[in-house]
């Protein structure tokens, strides 16, 4: 395979504009106000798919949002490539915290991305990673290039716990056999230090709600006297930890993946400074559980965020006020082994049961997936190994991430094979938060790299 | 003094629409939105007391909102009796759980209030009974009974911590003098119940803010390993109170004012149905300090109440994010003769001293007041027992009040006279919550019974 790097240098403007264009579409699936934006989306990536040489690219309706699928078949003895992306993006709030509108994209340099990098909600997260995809396949395409078959399947839904796909995989199994299936969703420790994700953490989200009095109550009056949902909803939240910042919920840990030392020594190689760590975030210090490293903790160790927090009066000025309802948003990141719905069930169980008399409780699960781990030895692994290598010049290092693409596992499970995480983000992109932006160098790199995996992954696969 | 059944019957309609139309101005102090319309209150009230037939009625500007005066001296031999109220509202927020609009005023009979009770913001708190003294006033102008001086002074900032009415009192010692401070905004026990108050609980108001990382985090990339703001906000407030729900601030009960085992059990006597009091506000257990009743909890007893919080992703659906920000708001009420400044102070020390690293802690005070008793062996508590006497035909109970109005300690201080407190609502009048009523029986009673305060006073003071 020939490098793309002269026809991405000939048609780079046109990649980013494209990526733009895609990127100005609010395509926020957790909101039902923008569903119509979400299914503007998924047309333009139809026809994106169209103009890179897909046949066959179709919208698949689903219960939920719809899925494009579009396939590339050159030669059914050949291996199949199955890509996997997300068209959907997080709610861009807090908006007063953008420097710049969220859905109008802007490319400014900064200092980890001298050549610029372009700001807007969904420019790493994935609809960035997800185009790389997209021209890539047109450099394959319009230079006689691509040595195998692929297939596309894009969803509407991942921020949104990828409602509609299992029962997509479910139905399709035949359309979307493949031999490997590839993803750009994740990030890579430094641009002079590709890496590979080869974990993925689980998830379970859930949202509670504590009742008290039937309405809100005059703090004078009856303060004192009854329980205060939100003084109650607080107790509840900070017993969920312990002093150790271990997490109390009973049998929480029962499958947890124990890594050896060996495994946690080789973990401890990959750089980190946690000084540089400290300053990116503006902390004085780390926190978390104990007798685990920082990298340890956001990557191997389960955990319990509040990921949302609300009750009461949250207005201007004073109110002295009882609420009659408090609420949270709680997400737990899993590990192998821990099954999702089982930490689920464990979750409920336990949140009801520590609620005091004087106030009801409601936990209303979200969604959640499984932690997943690649082996290192796969085919696809090696194949991912040597493209790094060809437009790098480096051995990529494994590495465990903390997020979580819960269709992961699904996928192994439905269609028998195994997933290669190929990113190009780095943690400092800042997604799901307020500017999220993705270096143009990275967007580049990565429409040079995904085709060098096509090549190598059909040789060794001959 | 007559009777003024007589003329209450005959001008009670237009009594209700000139409470009616007050009601319908939304005098938020707390939200600057509503500037507009609490000044336009202040001159709805300015007027109604010219009306009723005071003289030189002005309104007197502060650093904040207006404050209303306005006078009737028939003899400078004769006693002075100044009456305070208020003209600002609490904010209507949760709108949704008004059953009609909180600034269009409806009349409704309920299980209490056969006789039907005017549904609105203000319409107890404190507007519906300020407006008994002018109505009461206009009886005994009109019908030339008026037995002694009179001042008003209503001020539109008590919902807001009453900020300028220091400033004011200040600035006219000589204009406020008076012999006796009458206020209504406070609750009777029950129709049949009559009671004066004869204790206020103190306040200190805060808001707290807890800073984590510079801008909101994946919770899957940081999620354990950096301090969330909103699980550390929960676990500071949750360790404000121990097992058994004491206030764990250090210092916070120095003060408190101990009452004997008699005091105690003279409270007890007063009629409380914990059976009634649970239905009222659908809960199925009362919740507070352990060793003290629900009546004391919430009298002489000091609490710690958190009346707002919020903090993340509230919006539909789910956010994986670390937040920046978490923050509440939260009010102590206080009990003889704990100071409210050096409770502030304690709170700003010691929930600064618990934040751990990793965050940062910014304590905002908002406002506060002192707690106040008053004896029941003074002149004006005797006159107001001679006056529910003549109207309800029962002693009147001395009666604690969770509630505060800071500004009666203020009084005594600067104008060294006794207030007494002769309130006509019910607990259950939901002042501060959706759907705020005060029945037109009470307002009606209140202007019954004023006027023989005013004769019973004067006549004891001879």
């Amino acid at each position: 395979m020939k490098s793309a790097k002269p026809y991405i240098e000939e048609h780079k403007d046109r990649f980013l504009n494209e990526l733009i264009d895609l990127l100005k579409i609010p395509s926020i699936s957790a909101d039902s106000a923008y569903k119509k934006d979400v299914i503007a989306t998924a047309e333009t990536v139809k026809a994106s798919l169209e103009k890179a040489g897909c046949d066959a690219v179709e919208i698949c309706e689903t219960p939920g949002y719809p899925i494009v699928y579009g396939e590339k078949i050159i030669d059914k003895k050949l291996p199949t490539i199955l890509v996997y992306g997300h068209y959907d993006v997080q709610p861009p709030d807090p908006l007063d915290l953008w420097n710049s509108p969220p859905f109008e994209p802007v490319i400014k340099k900064t200092e980890l991305h001298p050549e610029g990098a372009i700001f807007a909600r969904g420019s790493c997260d994935d609809k960035g990673q997800m185009y790389m995809h997209v021209k890539a396949l047109e450099y394959m395409t319009s230079t006689g290039q691509l040595p195998c078959n692929v297939k596309f399947m894009i969803e509407g839904e991942e921020e949104v716990g990828s409602k509609s796909l299992g029962w997509f995989v479910e139905r399709n199994r035949e359309k979307l056999a493949n031999d490997v299936i590839l993803i750009s969703d994740t990030g890579m420790i430094a641009p002079d230090v590709p890496s590979i994700t080869t974990g993925l953490r689980g998830l379970s989200y859930v949202e509670v709600e504590v009742t008290g009095p039937n309405r809100d109550l005059h703090s004078g009056l009856y303060g004192g006297a009854v329980a205060n949902p939100i003084n109650v909803l607080t107790k509840m939240i900070a017993s969920l930890h312990d002093e150790d910042n271990h997490i109390t919920i009973p049998g929480f840990y029962d499958a947890v993946e124990e890594l050896s030392a060996e495994e946690r020594a080789k973990m401890g190689e990959a750089p980190f400074s946690k000084e540089a760590y400290l300053k990116s975030i503006d902390i004085d210090d780390t926190y978390g559980e104990a007798g685990y490293t920082t990298n340890e903790r956001n990557s191997i160790r389960p955990t319990l965020d509040v990921n949302g927090i609300w009750g009461g009066y949250i207005g201007e000025g004073a109110k002295t006020v009882i609420a009659s309802k408090a609420f949270a948003k709680i997400s737990m990141r899993l590990v192998p082994d821990q099954n999702w719905e089982t930490i689920t069930d464990l979750f409920v169980k336990h949140f009801e049961s520590i609620a005091p008399a004087g106030v009801r409780v409601k936990v209303n699960p979200h969604h959640g997936g499984q932690a997943y781990v690649t082996p290192i030895d796969s085919l696809g692994y090696k194949a991912a190994e040597k493209a790094y290598e060809a437009t790098f010049g480096k051995t990529p290092i494994p590495q465990r991430s903390g997020g979580s693409i819960p269709i992961v596992a699904l996928f192994e499970k439905e269609l028998k094979s195994k997933t290669i995480l190929m990113g190009f983000g780095l943690d400092s992109d800042a997604i799901h938060s307020p500017n999220e932006h993705f270096g143009v160098w990275n967007y580049l790199k990565g429409i040079e790299t995904i085709p060098q995996f096509y090549h190598y992954f059909t040789e060794m696969s001959k």
